[in-house]
């Protein structure tokens, strides 16, 4: 409700419509063996059946699935894309069986209810870009009471990390803002100009843009410094918007490295390729964006800076509360707070601290 | 007419929100000294009068107007930097003066006829950002019958230049290419998918990108190597829509470099300070974003690469056709097309080619 489609195509959509982002996306190794795998290693709930794939892209899922032996295959996807994808699946000679369809999934209509939905419809940290709203959609509608979701389970993590990404950003912010006190002091000097009101907004702006908004990266997995959490847990045969518009967690995390400093918080996600209760998968798929040494995605992680950091040991405890909720000028965008206390394991407890975050 | 509010919001009134976007223009020497000295050596066209600074941003120019004397400025703003332009103006402490108006140019009402309407309207290449009808509309709306422009006039040029980008962009073409075609025996061999019907769309994707969207350069002046010439020319007062709808110039152009290569051609601008025919300037004034050894500007030149170049030497001629037009999809983003053919100085008359590029 409320999104004006012009809008949300010049913001989202847009990047889809190149092969360029396709080849991203297929190039992602741990992204496709994961699909590959949960697919052809369960043949058995494609063969003779009925599948969507929702937002089908350059039409890989789709031809997966025709593949392994699927009897039709509805790919629907929003962009020109749809246009690549026909002439993919053609070459690929399963036009018999896989059928494009161009248009946003919340429109189009399909001629029979679905046994499958197949979607990678993950963003950054699970749940940017919005787009489990749509597979949603398509499940209420299009779903067979019988039917299962690939994949059928998602999970959000968070935690405590060290990196050097704080010193870097802080080290940017600054020397941006003293760009900007020489701007301000030539502007006076040249063009009679007093621009010191700006000084603050401007300031505002650069923090919010250096180290308010989360950064995209690959962590090795020595950057992780305490237990991570599971902040939500997700069904994908029974999820509803409204409980993923926002997402709420308390959790507390435990120290697992000495004498360290607690630079910020990493999110992720997981999701299971499980099939569903009354068909359980023969051989159950992970897909993880973990943190990891070899097998990094182009999810990466989501980092959110604390700046300056503080020093941890070994056996502290954070107690964090986690918030999550849509940015209100762009539904595909999320504005996070994340509130964080730390008791030291000497018994010293330190004031709670809060910081607000958007994910871009 | 036809353009979505909200689309256009995203696209291009974003940007100038941010008020580092703004610092980047007020960084701009040669602009900021152009539009200044225009002001200020010209004091007796703003001295008791009203003025109409149409898109102010942060108000440097209704600042201006306001300082050389006008008895009310109105500035106008489409984007939520009008906020820090009115705290501008009061810590400037000339609220009594400027009054900023929040909203765009085509929507606003003012209470009276101005005499001067300044504004900094020009994009890359000139036209591109399309921010120069905003200007006609405002003038036709409410400039008086005697009112000037500022600046008063404006030109387009064209030249035939030599420069490394054309092999860099080719070369990061094919590079582009190679991991393509690495790309696709990879997904055949592990994910059973036959991509090659794709390499066609995906090779004319990537050669679009590097090689026919012309790219932002500041030249040094060797690297022109013929007569420039103007293929537009424009009297603020006067021009319509569509006359910079279409911009159309046939012209033949001299090598005057010898023993070169042809690598593409530039195009930039100059908007001239000239007051009106009844009351011209005292100083003329020039702002220029020709290629310059030591005044380049944030607007540098546009390129449009040839590749390969072509060898030419002195005296040759280029007899060039040049059009440029609105992109359908965004009427702020220009398609060009570029016919040439060279007439050596020898007589030998090679045959006329012809390119197309986007402005993006
Ligand atoms: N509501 C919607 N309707 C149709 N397509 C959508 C959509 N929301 C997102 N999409 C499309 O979904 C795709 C997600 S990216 C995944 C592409 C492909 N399935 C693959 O796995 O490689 C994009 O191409 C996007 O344009
Ligand atoms: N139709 C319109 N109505 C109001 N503002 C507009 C407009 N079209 C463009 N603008 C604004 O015009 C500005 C152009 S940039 C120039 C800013 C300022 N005058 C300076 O010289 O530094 C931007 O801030 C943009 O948001």
């Amino acid at each position: 409700g409320g999104v004006d489609k012009g809008v949300d195509f010049a913001n989202y959509f847009c990047t889809y419509g190149f092969l360029y982002h396709q080849k991203e996306m297929l190039c992602d190794r741990v992204r496709m063996d994961a699909y590959y795998n949960s697919i052809f290693q369960n043949k058995e709930h494609f063969h003779g059946k009925t599948v969507l794939d929702v937002g089908t892209g350059s039409g890989i899922l789709a031809i997966w699935s025709a593949q392994a032996g699927a009897k039709k295959v509805y790919a629907v996807e929003a962009t020109k894309m749809s246009e690549h994808a026909r002439e993919l699946v053609k070459a690929n000679n399963l036009q018999d069986v896989v059928e494009v369809i161009e248009g946003s999934m919340e429109d189009i209509t399909l001629p029979e209810k679905v046994d499958v939905i197949i979607s990678e419809w993950m963003g950054y940290f699970l749940l940017r870009e919005s787009m489990f709203d749509s597979v949603i959609c398509a499940r209420d509608r299009w779903l067979k009471p019988t039917g299962m979701m690939y994949p059928s389970h998602a999970r959000m993590w968070v935690a405590p990390i060290r990196s050097g990404l704080g010193d870097q950003k802080m080290s940017d912010y600054e020397s941006c803002m003293d760009d900007w006190y020489n701007f301000a002091k030539e502007t006076k000097t040249y063009y009679g100009v007093d621009m010191s009101v700006l000084t603050k907004p401007f300031g505002e702006e650069q923090k919010k843009y250096y180290l308010q908004t989360s950064i995209w990266n690959n962590l090795h997995p020595h950057q992780v410094i305490g237990v991570p959490c599971i902040i939500k847990e997700m069904d994908c045969l029974t999820a509803t918007v409204s409980e993923i518009r926002d997402v709420q967690a308390a959790f507390s995390s435990s120290i697992t490295t000495d004498l360290t400093r607690l630079c910020g918080f990493a999110g992720w996600f997981d999701v299971h390729f499980r099939g569903s209760k009354e068909n359980p998968a023969r051989h159950e798929i992970e897909l993880t964006t973990a943190p990891s040494e070899e097998n990094g995605t182009h999810w990466g992680q989501q980092v959110f800076l604390l700046q300056p950091s503080l020093r941890v040991r070994k056996g502290d405890d954070l107690i964090v509360s986690f918030s999550m909720s849509r940015s209100k000028e762009n539904h595909r965008l999320m504005e996070v707070e994340l509130g964080c206390e730390i008791r030291e394991a000497s018994g010293v407890h330190h004031p709670r601290f809060t910081k607000r975050f958007s994910i871009e």
